[in-house]
């Protein structure tokens, strides 16, 4: 299995260097130009345009288009709207990245409308967000998830419930990013316990998970994989990364420029890998 | 006195990594995501929202407000008033970033509706913004300090006067950052004359201590002492990262990552200090 | 010729330094951080303002206009025709960079109308967006050029006709940016064959050198040396910042560091160029 998800990502990885995807983004403000440089880093072409006017051409264009709602507006909830109906009558695959949806009752309507009219490939989220699209009410305490919300080993089970009942009620991908991160889809689970603790010293690293995610869904024809793909990529970046920290002076604004280097040179880091 | 500042701010920063407290931002989007982080190598959880029909639920799940006018819009105004108000009902501390205050008539009305309507726990701003908060002409260049205006140590009776009147005037902490730092309130004026020439040469460096003042203003019952704090890891966090520029190729990419790793690991460098 | 364009990019470079010029930015909010700091990193005064309300006020302290089309919107063409009509009544420069101006009609609409009602000193894109500005068909994959569209060796004729018949046609200096750089404008072209492929791989390489630009106009009475020296800059900075690439695990976040530290050095790098 472990040995499967490798590979597969690595053949993906292939395909995205070969083929320089289009990614399309309606996104955040905050972490929109991260996005951008690690769509680059991964080495898929990034565009970011959120024009109600224009979406509709971009995305005509791209080969995945990511929507992610950090700093929601109703512009955004429009343009979001505009295209992804034209993403699926196109079959493009559209990404969710549902940021701090459990907040507001404005986020909560944004998603609602979303989910009933676009087709989605896959939705990433923390646990909370998750719960929240789930309807399960969640005391969500701004954009991270609660604390007792974290995946971790000893509520694999109650996580995995979740995913897969919301992956079967939308007939799309769910991926639940934690301490261990929980894909389900296509009719199975997978759980991943990579990844390091540094990446949530640093903000957008949800955010460029998804934007990963849709690099990798640009390519594949399962999002099921391409998922599991983007997921590993950031959690093994982020522990080599954590592992190119060298001195005590070095924190998290060394650890977000060695990411970015680690996904920049993720082939190697992979093969190395999968050759180990 | 100087040995009090050190100590006072060592305890905030253990209650900011205890509580993690949640600071919410209206801010501009030239600087969002360098604000984000820094709250969050504080130890601090930022949020960042501004559409006016969330920013009252948002506040309300926080600990501290931070509204800065970098790219103001009226959209901007709006949202700022709206949260502010609720932030006033919640008791939640408002922190101000008049950037630019003195360049347009556009920015001038913003600040005065705000300050009018909202009850401020702290102004940072530079010289230049807060003479023309307090009504005095001022001839500004863009959004930096005319050099004229920057507070080093052959004005600073003329810096203490301005601050401590609107300090007075609008009962609340006023903090003129600059070569020296100058920070009224509570019937008491405090200079810092630290940090490094350097952080001008960065964009956002204002921004960031408005932002970490936040952070702090969240976890401490005086104002007074969270503006302090919040200039003073600044200022040594920028003469640390100066310490830590190695070779004669590094300029200001290198400082501004160095800069993130210090206030991460401020801690160590506080206590070092403390020490001493 | 090649002497001369060293020289007089040093000259400007210290003009820069010396007078420290303000170069408002209407931008996109991708890469805003970016071409903020690398302004200041030149050693010119960054301001960033894009509300209608106050554009004029701003642009009149200006000593340069940048106009970015990156995420444009109809609010941005509207803030940028007041404000570049305002710059053409004072007399301040304005910089246009046309991204991705070939991949949609709100784009090719929106450039038509500033190329109409405003006077531009300098034009910079990619082959793509240049010929679609000319009139040239183009089959744009978003923002990037086509790859036939790069100008290399071997097609330097064909964009150097295009270039001279766009400076003709709009009496301003045309400047295409790719594996050779061409710029044609005052009647001459010159042709740059410097830089680095690395510089692709960071988002925003292309908005950063038409900010470099944008400083380098407020100083010189000449746009086309102007829009050399902005173009030579980034070139070297990016040769410069592959060459301090020290380990194979230093990638794209490294390299975007180490080009902002090139630009902040630029005087060193190129001193030691026109001595050697």
């Amino acid at each position: 299995m472990e040995e499967n998800i490798y590979n597969n990502t690595y053949s993906l990885l292939k395909l995205i260097r070969e083929k320089k995807p289009l990614v399309h983004h309606i996104t955040n403000y905050v972490t929109i130009n991260d996005c951008a440089n690690i769509v680059l880093a991964i080495g898929a072409s990034p565009i970011m345009a959120d024009a109600v006017e224009e979406v509709e051409e971009i995305v005509s264009l791209a080969s995945a288009l990511v929507i992610n709602m950090g700093t929601l507006s109703k512009e955004h909830v429009e343009a979001m709207l505009v295209a992804g109906k034209k993403a699926n009558e196109l079959g493009i695959p559209v990404i969710l990245d549902p940021v701090g949806v459990g907040a507001t009752a404005f986020r909560k309507k944004g998603a609602e409308k979303i989910i009933k009219e676009v087709k989605l490939a896959v939705i990433r989220g923390n646990m909370s967000e998750i719960k929240s699209i789930s309807g399960i009410s969640v005391k969500s305490k701004g954009i991270d998830a609660s604390e007792r919300d974290i995946i971790q080993n000893d509520n694999l089970e109650y996580g995995k419930d979740i995913s897969e009942e919301l992956a079967l009620k939308l007939n799309c991908v769910i991926a639940i990013t934690g301490v261990v991160d929980i894909i389900s889809g296509e009719g199975k689970t997978v759980f991943i316990d990579k990844g390091h603790k540094m990446l949530s010293t640093v903000t957008g690293t949800g955010c460029m998970c998804t934007s990963l995610i849709g690099a990798y869904c640009a390519v594949s024809r399962s999002y099921f994989e391409a998922a599991i793909a983007g997921i590993l990529t950031m959690d093994l970046a982020g522990e080599k990364a954590y592992k190119n920290l060298k001195t005590i002076d070095e924190g998290s604004g060394s650890f977000k420029m060695k990411l970015m280097d680690s996904i920049f040179n993720f082939n190697h880091l992979l093969k190395n890998i999968i050759l180990r």
